[in-house]
């Protein structure tokens, strides 16, 4: 399904920055506009003190590239900006070319869905220049945001132990599509389902929901309101309790549910949403249980994280479904990946020059080639992946190095092998469907149900392997030694 | 200007949490949905450890309620969701209501880029309760967002004392809206001018830019890069010093702004993007003096926010301008606003009733009533906000109390005085023609001087006087001791 034309009117060809447009501008006229680049999109650090991310955001990706253009009002924009000394930004004949611009280059990226580690290229883009740097912001847009989503909504989950996790964050998340996006992303990450109808819609995501405090205080009294919302909605009765009492109103909803039960239907349970989650729901479970309602369930919400779950778990919560808002849709701890999207080579006279930038920090030094991850497993466990330059290419029991540093890396054994990054655009199409949401969730399970235990778990968990194919890094450490002389 | 249309071609009157339409189903069937009803915006603490926060949001709002359908689509997707036992969620008659449904509530809102404060409402809704139900998730998506971060960009550009601030967040923000609305709230709050080129032309704001890292990257040598770049792009010329190293960067930016006037143009400067950004800038500073260049402008970026300009400034910075990213776009510190919007009074047998939702905490009690904010001044100087109930009034000399507990609150001396919600849809009808960003910009700008220091400094901030009307207290706390004894 091609998501992003559904909910944007707008060409986005100008979600960018403008130095990516001013830089296309100084390309095209140096005659450097068709100089072949390639560029990765990674990120150096997995997010939330982990030791792994769930790649995630491609989908819009793939669906923004397919459908840049440059409309008439884009250019008519670009021609009323301004320079030094009010002189035009952009040269006439430049926006012209604009007019007609298409997205040719080469882009491969991992599924949504795989689990991925630091400096690991999701996206790799090979093309003219211009169009690579066009691609940057928009990119590390999407990506940025939905990975760094699926990833929080992933250990939320896992702090869970397979109960549902609903996501409920639109109200607080950032922006519309910040929450539809979000939305999307937590699905994705392993949540059961998202209040979020627009997302539920779009994306073909189970929608959950039953009622607020205001339907309790738009009645004189609770079991008046618990009453009727029964008798209006006998197909999707859970009980928000905490208005007045929260225990009263535990009483309340058994009440409620002895007419519904009456009326030949029953009762989903109740929604604890402030206090002591973990006390309330002991003490509610037990009078769900003495007031015949042992298949009742108990939702709890309310400033829930993963670090939230696992506590109240601890403190033996009777809770069966938890509603994760604000902390999961925001990402609130960590709200932003520091993805990157970072020039790794350019040919010259028909040769591929390899770049690194620099920088005092080992771990922010780029790097070059034309980047391509092989993931080796054993008996369907992954042991450990190699970043390789796919012209220098890597044999069949390579040698790895450290990311940073010399250090020699020991590739566990394998059985099996296998490229993450696919092709996504070849000569201008399109030639990859993007999986639906429900597709990239089932993969983003079977992706963690791979990695050792020791990887994913939220206290204290291990760095997975991931080397620098020895040739690769031998290559980098010249190239800086190289640049740091000319420096 | 009708912003959201331009951006969105999906109707989005899904945009919602599912419990809103489960709720409103229920009213509708109950007989309840054309009961009046008066709910509040608000937020229960100022954000970031401030006392003071700027209103945004409301253009996107009021576009949205203005456009507010339910397509044919949205229809069909609401008439294929189950609840228990796979029976149809809602009904068809109810469904067929949504088909003709628009939004006649009466909507007042404080405009954009005015100064509010914890308890205040931001948006008040009196209408039809189904109605005012539907509004409560957008509202609160469009709200919390766009208020956090014009607050936010409020507090960078106070650091910066005046010194411009760009934004440059789109890359790591949340979503596509999520980066463009807070480019629009970032420019509301303060700042210059944005990277992000869509919210330029959606919006009208100033954008800027030049060059990347892979500008440099692209080239054998950086002075052939910046040589290039001011050959192409002579207007337009602020070079990126620290590809490799970033005095030396300086020096070929002197170089090549040597060539520029040359050829009669003059370099707009540079921009520092890592490592000692205050040790650096001086450095640079006395490269670019020496070099004859006094006037061109240090652009520092990198990881910045309030507190790094604040400490760039301690250490005696020679930064001009400061482009600040991540951190103002996605509010790093605190990414969500905990805007919340309550029932406070609903009709019954044509008179209000007013509402508390109690709480263990005494900041979660609602305010009941229809609220209004009435803002003192003395002098052009804000002295204080009294809330009160539109029905009950207030008095010219009021008495107030506190927010919370029964203390008095003693209002300053005042020579004017203003309700600060204003009228923006009445019979269905937007009667109220929301500013341009650069009109709420200057708004900000003029609420912001009119506040004492002390309320708007960054360090030990102090409280701004808020209290409630003394007989709406009093009715607050009479009807908090009879919903705890109904409890």
């Amino acid at each position: 399904m091609n998501t992003l034309p559904h909910l944007y009117r707008h060409s986005l060809a100008l979600l960018t920055d403008l130095y990516q447009l001013t830089m296309a501008n100084a390309y095209w006229k140096e005659g450097l506009a068709e100089r072949e680049a390639a560029f990765h999109l990674i990120f150096r650090r997995c997010p939330f003190g982990g030791e792994y991310a769930i790649a995630c955001g491609l989908s819009y990706a793939a669906d923004f590239i397919e459908n840049f253009r440059f409309d008439e009002g884009d250019v008519a924009y670009l021609a009323s900006l301004c320079g030094v000394g009010n002189r035009p930004l952009f040269e006439p004949a430049f926006l012209d070319y604009l007019r007609d611009f298409r997205i040719r280059c080469e882009i491969d990226a991992v599924p949504e869905g795989t689990a991925v580690f630091a400096h690991e290229p999701l996206v790799r883009v090979v093309g003219p220049l211009l169009e690579c740097q066009l691609l940057e912001t928009p990119l590390l847009n999407m990506i940025n945001f939905q990975t760094l989503i699926a990833t929080k909504a992933a250990r939320v989950c896992r702090a869970a132990e397979g109960e549902p996790v609903l996501e409920f964050g639109l109200r607080r998340s950032q922006g519309i599509d910040g929450g539809v996006s979000a939305s999307r992303a937590a699905y994705i990450g392993g949540c059961a389902a998202t209040s979020n109808v627009l997302a539920g819609k779009l994306f073909d995501i189970p929608v959950k929901g039953t009622h607020a405090h205001s339907w309790v205080m738009a009645f004189d009294e609770e079991q008046e309101a618990f009453d009727t919302y029964a008798r209006a909605m006998p197909h999707n009765s859970l009980f928000l309790v905490d208005t007045y009492d929260t225990l009263s109103g535990v009483r309340r909803a058994v009440q409620a549910g002895r007419l519904l039960r009456e009326a030949g239907h029953e009762m989903l349970g109740i929604r604890l949403d402030s206090g002591d989650l973990a006390a309330l729901s002991i003490e509610a479970r037990k009078i769900l249980d003495e007031g015949g309602f042992p298949d009742a369930s108990i939702v709890a919400s309310g400033d829930l994280d993963e670090y939230e779950i696992l506590e109240a778990k601890r403190r033996g919560a009777r809770i069966d479904t938890w509603g994760v808002g604000t902390r999961l849709a925001t990402a609130w701890e960590q709200p932003a990946l520091g993805g990157v999207y970072k020039l790794a080579a350019i040919k010259q006279d028909s040769q591929w020059r390899h770049r690194v930038k620099l920088s005092d920090s080992p771990i922010k030094v780029s790097d070059p080639g034309i980047l391509q991850v092989r993931r080796y497993a054993n008996r369907g466990r992954f042991v450990g992946d190699a970043i390789y330059d796919e012209a220098m290419g890597i044999s069949e029991q390579p040698t790895l190095a450290a990311l940073t540093g010399d250090q020699k890396i020991k590739l566990p054994a394998a059985d099996s092998q296998e490229d993450l990054l696919a092709p996504i655009f070849r000569d201008g199409e399109r030639n990859y469907e993007t999986p639906s949401a429900k597709a990239a969730r089932e993969r983003t399970s079977q992706q963690l149900a791979a990695l050792d235990e020791s990887v994913t778990r939220l206290a204290d968990p291990q760095p997975y392997v991931v080397g620098l194919e020895q040739d690769l890094h031998d290559l980098k450490a010249k190239l800086m030694r190289e640049a740091r002389e000319k420096a």
